[in-house]
């Protein structure tokens, strides 16, 4: 039953002071901790309205008794809140008179600062102008680059998860070492000196959470303000924004069958971006010639070379060239790898492996940065590869995104427009198909009103010159059936 | 049983080549992917071979039918193997001749590269030189800063991960949204408005790894080289490398009783770095009338406040004063807060509120530096605090944690030597304790030899003059009976 009496009191006070007590009451009984205590939840009430300007320095307080009437608390708890809000400055009692309002808090001002006002640092700006890099959320028909997660062996996930919080349990929730969890560093070791020849120990591993994290900390660490980058052109636009951003001069570099082809008039580079298993976007393998001319280079110019193998393990015909890393002999080359296509993306897991004398720094970096990565997440991925998982979850994502990438080849090149080209390669979780010169923002629109995502190819190259007209379909995260009703919809396309 | 008749083949051959053959069989039988298909393993051996110099440029190769023998398997393997190494550019068949070793690798380097000639930025010599922070992995007596997480109820996390996975399964595998995954940043958004009167919603809330993070995207987005930073002294280590690492000028300002104590000689600065709710490292709270007009000050300046709430909700003693950026009425205060403390640090997550028109550039940035966080870890996060547990389960530690700092301070008071000044606070991890002016490093060094580690106090400050010597007691990982034993035996410690 409701308590009248009280309900009367508080209409009787806020008819003699009308605004307030409603205000006080309304802030009050908002929703929130229903843990709080109420004196906590009192304190709380009166903080809020002086803050808003309910309550404006000066102004009087109700007394703790009007105040336990109208909010319908005891007289205890408002007076252990007045107590412990004077001890914080708020109200100020003065002998005889009352408790009043003692801070002064400006108003909100009328309007917010607009964003063309936005005091960001010049570096700042440089990392807002890249628009970033977002990759795709869903895997929808054809967003590039995510593995099939419907594939991925949740259930064994979820098993060798519980198992490492039962065997190793409370260590796994502590602070972690920022350069990575060792049989995680070990099993990474392993894995890149047997399938890829990488040359390196345990030492040399650095864990990091993303690819993106590994560039960045590269950019950080071993670029000035002005000093000169070789860039694949076209090329991956998460590097890009990162060289960009910490300041370097980047140079593209054109690719052709056998990849990047340097030109002894280029300038000399203080670092060179590579993807020599599969060039980004295009799939081209770096030829052996010229991997060893670049290392070659590298030795004579002292420059460093980033080999960023991010999905090697994706490759369907014959076997790929080892990495380049294992032909440095000189501690040039720094070696990134992922789990993002391999695993899950949201594991946020990769390695980026240097040379011995580079860890320190390295090390360093990434506690300034973000401190190390989740514990448990690296158990349970370091657990997976040392059982074997990794290896036979590898393999059969091969075989499955082979037999999508040559289902996705024989639609596109039967059923697509004939001024659509399929370039197919011999790896990779995308296609890239050129278009008729001008012609990739108006059919890509055409696409997206067919319900269809094309990712564009004309805003991965550097120079608006070299820039041809394309799309990067990716094929890994859909079924045969998926694919044919997305190439169904796209042969709808006409030409501008 | 053994094949006889092999292995007197492959002696009979080992007789005739004497090196070779023995060094392929070695590098054959080395422990690895046993996943891979032999003639993948048949492959990476004469890559091995020629990558070491065992087989150098013009070296013939052995004929596929005596490589065969040597290593024991079919003819059609190492035929296989050939071929793919010929595409590769690795061997050259010339015909009636046999097969040839075609690339030319350089011989490893007798000496590497030392540490003296590192190759690092500028910004990675700054970051090299700041040594970095590293967070205690061990929770031994007296580590600073780190939970009790054998409290951690780890039982019901490990249920809501089982349900997460459950429920949302692959669409928490997927790539996440830069800035946070929704149903945390509206928990936490709920949270930090209900407990600390912080005003935002969940667009302004940025989901990140740690604290850290925070303060290294705030100094890339905010300061430019030269930008004068105001620093509390002494002060948190981590900030101050964030924003020396950004070419920041850093500016000392000294604490008292009312914490951050601004002089007017001081000059303007671009950012002001606080710890208003418990000063880092003493604990002391920072004044109403300070915080007042620090917000005016960065209205008229147009400065941004950084405060760092970092452990806000181990408040032992009445009740904290609610967040500096619950009174901010101009979008100067950034707010920050952590999971480290509150729940587990290898949970790698933080929250940054930031003013609406900031929000796109934190994201962008973010997309840059690493993507986004993970999501499993996130989804977990949130219904841990929607259903209630996040809010009992600080309740629980504080009740524990406030025991405990009673119990250190009476053990201190009690039983170390004269010279320990305890320097008791109304919350917090830690306890500072004053030591004579010069003793620290020789009593930290005795309090090592007893077993005890205690990290001082003397390198938080900026300035030499202001040094003061003392050690920061962290307690919360300890029951009473493992800071009774470490005080034991720190008390033994003799002045010099």
């Amino acid at each position: 039953m409701p308590d009248f009496g009280l309900i009367t009191d508080t209409h009787l006070i806020s008819m003699i002071r009308p605004i307030m007590p409603q205000v006080l009451l309304t802030l009050f009984q908002q929703p929130g901790n229903a843990a709080a205590t109420l004196r906590e939840r009192v304190c709380s009430t009166l903080r809020s309205a002086i803050h808003s300007g309910a309550l404006s320095a000066g102004q009087r307080l109700p007394s703790s008794r009007l105040l336990a009437a109208d909010l319908q608390v005891s007289r205890v708890t408002t007076e252990a809140a007045y107590a412990q809000l004077e001890t914080e400055g708020y109200p100020q009692r003065r002998v005889g008179q009352g408790t009043f309002v003692a801070i002064r808090i400006n108003k909100p001002a009328a309007v917010r600062k607009v964003a063309g006002q936005l005091r960001l640092s010049q570096r700042g700006k440089t990392i807002l102008q890249t628009s970033g890099c977002r990759d795709p959320q869903q895997p929808l028909p054809f967003a590039a680059g995510s593995p099939d997660l419907r594939a991925f062996p949740l259930k064994l996930w979820k098993q060798l998860t519980a198992q490492q919080l039962r065997v190793n349990g409370e260590k796994l929730l502590r602070y972690g070492d920022p350069q990575g969890y060792l049989p995680l560093r070990e099993a990474i070791a392993g894995y890149v000196g047997q399938t890829r020849g990488v040359n390196c120990d345990a030492q040399q591993v650095i864990v990091l959470t993303s690819s993106q994290q590994a560039l960045q900390l590269i950019a950080t660490l071993l670029l000035d303000q002005g000093d000169r980058v070789w860039m694949e052109e076209p090329g991956y636009l998460g590097a890009r924004n990162a060289f960009t951003s910490a300041g370097a001069k980047l140079t593209p570099v054109n690719i052709d069958e056998a990849g990047l082809r340097p030109d002894s008039s280029l300038p000399v580079p203080r670092l060179v971006y590579l993807t020599p298993a599969h060039h980004y976007p295009t799939g081209v393998a770096l030829s052996l010639e010229r991997r060893l001319a670049l290392l070659e280079m590298a030795r004579r110019e002292q420059s460093w070379i980033i080999e960023d193998d991010y999905d090697s393990e994706f490759h369907y015909d014959g076997q790929p060239m080892p990495a380049m890393q294992s032909q440095d002999r000189h501690g040039n080359v720094l070696y990134l790898g992922t789990f993002s296509k391999t695993l899950f993306p949201s594991l946020r897991l990769a390695y980026l492996i240097v040379p011995p004398e580079l860890v320190s720094a390295f090390s360093t970096a990434r506690t300034l940065y973000d401190g190390h990565s989740a514990q448990l997440m690296q158990a349970v991925t370091a657990e997976f590869i040392q059982q074997g998982h990794f290896a036979a979850h590898i393999r059969y994502m091969r075989q499955l995104y082979r037999s999508r990438r040559d289902w996705l080849l024989t639609q596109v090149e039967q059923r697509l427009p004939a001024f659509a080209t399929a370039q197919p390669a011999n790896g990779g979780l995308q296609l890239a198909v050129w278009l008729p010169h001008g012609q990739e923002a108006n059919l890509t629109r055409q696409a997206q009103q067919l319900g269809v995502i094309t990712p564009g190819l004309s805003a991965l190259f550097m120079t608006p010159q070299a820039r041809r007209d394309g799309w990067l379909l990716g094929f890994s995260a859909l079924t045969p059936g998926e694919i044919s009703a997305a190439v169904e919809r796209l042969s709808k396309i006409v030409r501008d």
